[in-house]
Parts: structure tokens; sequence; C-alpha cells
């Protein structure tokens, strides 16, 4: 999937420069903006881009908004309804149940200061919302679209980023062994060891291999020490 | 639950201005600042919090890590490791899972330049690491804390927000009566028939209400025309 950012006439060089930074951050593939009401390049630009600098090789820039869009469109607004279609919404974490895995995904960001029009709206396939609080759901552009890729980097991308590792059968089936004879050494009543045994092992379901290490590393110390 | 935000040696004013105005959007209830390395209530800051700049009152400047804590203590870092305990990790969406419901929840973010220590890592119950390109996973300081809130506003404090409303149970009787209708006039075959109706259920279970509207507004009004 080709994931593409569509940025329709951003005001502030700020914002771009962090854009450009979260585009490198969630590998985005294209950064089209339409009308931009500063030089992409400026050196304001960079500074805030970091070291996703480099990613101002992927700007498109575009005169016409029709032109900028590609493949599935997702439009995103802090304004929205439940009554009015064009501001009718779906939330971040809804968009790969609706809209698959299409070829092109084009997510659409507004002007910082008024958003995107009904027009442009209404080109869209969906409306995307952050939810946050009644008083004050606007957030900053840059803000919204770390929000809104960190969704799809999660739904689409997960496998290309660090993951917590989990601990191996063989880890596990050691650590059950450990404690299994520790349990047999402490807990007279049968019974009352199972269920212990069930917790231990319920609870070790949920750990890291580092954590798992940590406390198997403990539990063997007791085991030999006993076995004297 | 209270939501404390804490900053570790924050470096910048545009960041923390940004940060002020999260802070409203997801509605935290603390946000601790340990030595900031700025005048917290510059008029710089001021103007990045846009309408967040209210938020000022709930800033609280601490001197010592230590006792800018509270609660359960959840730090974060682009730089994680699955074998290192201390800097092993679990993912956003995973931390109601971990955490539960504490009263206070610390949601603990580092300098801009180097992030927290290996001994205020230490002092946490949790590591969170937001999962971005191995080739550049660091974000700027703002954003982390954006996605953050927007994780932690997901799970605990949804129903304060705009959600999208789903058809009520009567809108969806009205409509399976009216494509009803209109399937016993065009779908000779029965099995057939029941076939359609099936599938069309399932697509408007997961319209929203006015999506389902519109679509009942078409079909009423060629079952109208159909009756004469």
């Amino acid at each position: 999937m080709k994931l593409k950012l569509v940025l329709v006439e951003p005001e502030g060089m700020i914002n771009f420069g962090f854009i450009l930074r979260l585009s490198k951050n969630f590998e985005v593939d294209e950064l089209a903006v339409v009308r931009p009401k500063f030089q992409v390049d400026h050196e304001e630009v960079l500074r805030f881009a970091a070291q996703g600098k480099d990613y101002i090789e992927k700007v498109k820039v575009y005169e016409s908004y029709e032109e900028a869009l590609e493949g599935t469109k997702v439009c995103t607004s802090a304004k929205v309804s439940g009554t009015d279609t064009v501001r009718d919404f779906v939330l971040p974490w809804e968009l790969k149940e609706y809209v698959g895995e299409p070829e092109v995904l084009s997510l659409v960001f507004g002007r910082e200061s008024v958003g995107l029009t009904r027009e442009e709206l209404s080109k869209c396939d969906l409306l995307l919302h952050i939810p946050a609080s009644k008083n004050y759901p606007v957030l900053n552009l840059s803000h919204a679209v770390a929000i809104t890729l960190y969704e799809v980097w999660k739904q689409y991308r997960l496998e290309r980023g660090n993951l917590p590792q989990k601990p191996s059968e063989k880890d596990l089936e050691v650590f059950m062994r450990v404690a299994g004879e520790l349990a047999e050494r402490f807990v007279g009543d049968e019974v009352k060891r199972e269920r212990i045994l069930i917790g231990v092992k319920r609870l070790i379901s949920k750990a890291s291999k580092s954590e798992l290490r940590s406390l198997l590393y403990l539990l063997s110390r007791c085991s030999s020490f006993l076995k004297g």
C-alpha cells in the first residue's frame, strides 16, 4: 500500500517541518502539498524536520486539490456531526476495518486556520475524526498528523518497527518446571498447589522475555539452594 | 483517575506550548515540569498553546524528579530493547491492560535531546514505546505526548468526546422492511432473495445513523413510487 499525505494550503513552516519529520518516522511514501503558503524547502522548515529533512525529496507541490488526491481518500476534521452526512465520521482505529488495504491511501488534512471546506470534504470517501475534549477538540495540525500516522502504522505497518519480545515456549517450560519444584516443596495441599501454579502461569503469559528471565533467575537460585 | 503528565527538563518553548494545548485537548489533570530550561509562562509558550494557554494554571514546577512522580508511573522512550530489562517495553494500546485504572497515572517524558536517564527509567513501573520506522524512530517530544495522550483518551476517556452515532433499532427495522418490500418485488427466487437481504443487513450494520438515513431515503422513494 502506498501511503500518501495530502496537505491543503498549509500555513505554518514549523508545522510543515514537524510533518516532514513525522513522514520519516512513519514512512510516508508521498507528501503532497496543495498551494502551500510558504517555500516548502525553507531553512526554517528543514530545521524543524530534524533528521526528517531528507524527506523533502518526497514532497510534491500541486496547484489543484483534485489532482493531489489518489486512491482511497480519507479526510480529517475536528468539526464533526452525526446528523450532517458530510461531517459524519469514523474513528481512527476503525480505518482498516472500513477501507481495507487499498493500493493507495491518501490522508487529507486541511488548513491550520479553517480546516477543509465542505466541498473538499465531499470529495473524500471517509471522514476521520480524532476524539478529544468537547471543551477544545481542535488539535494543532502536526499533532493530528502524528496521531493519524501512528494509527496507520499500528494497523498496516506494525511489523516494520520494534515489538516487545515474548518468551519462547522453551523459556516458559523451564520456568514452569522450576515453579513446579518450588510448589511441590512449599505447598502441601494438592488442590491449592494446582491453583497457585495456574495463577503463576497466567501471570507469566503476560511477561516479556526479559521479565520472565528476571523472575526465573530468582526462582532458580531458590530452587538450587533448596536442593543443597 | 487523575491523569498527570511529567516532563523532565524540557528544553524547548514551542514544544511546551504545544504540550499545554494538548493537555487541554485531552484533559490532563496536572502538568508537572521538573527543572524546565525556560520560563514556563513565557509569551512564546503561550502563543503556541493557542486556546490551551489557560492550562498554565495546571502547571506545577518541581525541583526533584522523585517528588514529581505519583501513583502508577509510566515512562516513555524511543530507545528500547527486548533484552535490557530497564529498556524492555509495552506498546501504547496495551497500557490499560497492564496498569488497569489507578488512582493516579503519571506519564513521564524526558528531555528533547537525550530522553530519560537509566536511573530515571528505573523509577517507573512500566516503559511505553511508540512503534515507528527503524530508520528514524525518534519522535519530537510534543508528538510523542500527542500520541500517548490520544491512547489514554481512547482507553480511559472515550465517552467524554464525540462518538459516531449508530442507527437505532427502530431505524434498522424500518430500513429492513423497505428493503424487504423491494426484494419481494424484484427478486423472484426465494433463496436468492434471502441471501441478498442478509448481505444488505450486514452492510447496514456498519452504517452510521446518517448514512443509513441517506440510503433509506432512496429506497423509500423507490418503494413509494412502485406502490403508485
